[in-house]
């Protein structure tokens, strides 16, 4: 049977405009009136209850704090968590804590207080300082918090793991790791996933600790690749990190992959963009945003869900950074 | 005199961070502390009145609603407004209209309500379809709104003629013009810079419009030269557009700047991560915010200003996908 989200996308509007023309509430234009009618027809639909109440939620508002708005990661994650409210018949405000403990802080006093009816938080906070005392809901998003709040992350530990055996098998044997900052829950179990990947293998690795930022990393990496130019692999803990990897690579000269092979984490956009494309572990970035947001509405609505911690499987992403593997 | 920003970036602390401690509200972490303390005595501050009220602010918000927080312009905008919004005692908080003029007017609902202080607008109306009836202040940045509205833009017209004028210097006889949506004010002053500049001078010119997106840009650039394999040239009116742009050249095997130069308009830091590095007419996209955020204030605390529409000085940098200029 079809359902609002079906006429939305077949009348190409939003769900909140087609809940607006159901409910006959707030405008509608004249074209988007026309496309939802047709659809309704072609659908054969009749709006539920369930439709019907969207407009009143529409007041409701989510808080999102990001840690770092200029890692195009966060802008995407923050696209699948407003595209997921809207269908929902939220709305999404968003804050940057740009990775200071303070303004984070800030942040979840002013919306918890007044603003907003859930929280999604991707914190910078480890998550033994963390003391949930918030009297409305709240997800940890990316990055977990602690074992009362519902979280939902990729398996951090495993995505190293493959990114780093990737570049192993492809015959790398002197690794530059280009960590996160060590704060973060997240770069801690990506490191357990690097050394697991390591073990046992007969490779050499350099660690540096990078933001996950383009600028930092191709310093660092620039520095580190004059210092041992012996370094044939790197496995950097965020695509903007391994794209700064990789500028240092051509301002050194480098040829990549075949002198230099780079992985990098994330799966973001901008990562198919530059020359050579770059070879991930990506993130299910859209399934991070909207599994979040489902449980904290979850929540909100005072349905219950035992969706504590759910992890979701990242993917190697083989592109142009690393060399094709011949026959074993 | 020393001011509290001087204590603020002596101490290596925010200046909420300072203020806090100086109104005793609040919690101040013991290493900073320590380091607000050491730097009072250093320069010798004294409180002034001022100081002593931004704890008092710290519960104002602003509201600032961008267009496009996959386009890494507003990213790096929005940083510059939470700068300036934090250094006087605000706090933003960011909505993503989605390119979506309902979304917009949804979210300029929401928070003028109920929520926010002022409102500072990166509209995608054009500025005849705009009427003021909110009782809040308002700034518009970025792009226009109307004649009663402060705007803070970047001499849009300025800067596209000041781009294309390079590509021609350049030797340039085929251009191709990245244009970005219609709708959008600044997109048609950037395109009466634009036909100021080929005006005139014996070039051949391409159109197209494009969302300022780097796979849309790939695409329809990839297409385009498909087609003109004669253009040897690119003026694009954002670096995401550009930056697209550059990866269809790759794909090509066209070679940039010998075979193909292109000029971006924005300025944005991943413009100098991607190889090789781009050409762009940058807005100060610094200033931008900070001036935008300064204004709403200003209004915000009842100050008069005067200071309606400002326009910033876009400036040309060269980088590598353009030729260097040989003598005259």
């Amino acid at each position: 049977m079809a359902n609002i989200s079906d006429v939305a996308k077949l009348a190409n509007v939003s769900v909140a405009t087609v809940s607006r023309y159901l409910n006959n509430s707030g405008y509608v234009g004249k074209k988007s009136r026309a496309q939802i009618e047709e659809a309704i027809k072609q659908l054969n639909y009749t709006p539920s209850e369930v439709a019907r109440t969207l407009t009143t939620k529409q007041s409701d508002l989510i808080g999102l704090i990001i840690p770092d708005i200029n890692n195009p990661f966060f802008p995407e994650l923050a696209r699948a968590v407003e595209d997921t409210a809207f269908r929902h018949g939220y709305t999404v405000i968003l804050c940057n804590s740009d990775e200071d403990i303070e303004k984070e802080q800030h942040y979840i006093k002013a919306l918890s207080k007044k603003y907003v009816a859930g929280l999604i938080l991707t914190t910078i906070l480890d998550q033994d300082n963390y003391s949930n005392n918030l009297s409305i809901p709240i997800v940890a998003l990316d990055r977990p918090l602690n074992v009362n709040i519902p979280t939902v992350t990729t398996d951090n530990e495993k995505g190293a793991k493959i990114g780093t055996q990737y570049l192993i098998e492809n015959g790398v044997s002197n690794i530059l790791c280009i960590s996160g900052p060590k704060s973060v829950t997240s770069t801690n179990l990506r490191l357990k996933g690097f050394f697991k990947a390591v073990e046992g293998n007969n490779v050499e690795i350099h660690m540096v600790e990078s933001k996950h930022d383009f600028q930092t990393a191709e310093q660092l990496t620039y520095e580190t690749l004059q210092a041992h130019p012996e370094i044939d692999g790197i496995f950097a803990f965020s695509d903007a990190s391994a794209i700064g990897a990789l500028k240092a690579a051509h301002r050194l000269g480098l040829k990549v992959p075949e002198q230099l092979q780079i992985v990098g984490f994330d799966g973001i956009q901008m990562g198919k963009v530059v020359t050579p494309s770059l070879t991930t572990v990506a993130q299910d970035i859209y399934k991070l945003g909207e599994r979040a947001t489902q449980i904290l509405i979850e929540q909100i609505e005072g349905k219950s869900t035992n969706s504590f911690s759910e992890q979701i499987e990242p993917q190697l992403l083989i592109r142009e950074t690393t060399k094709e593997r011949g026959p074993l």
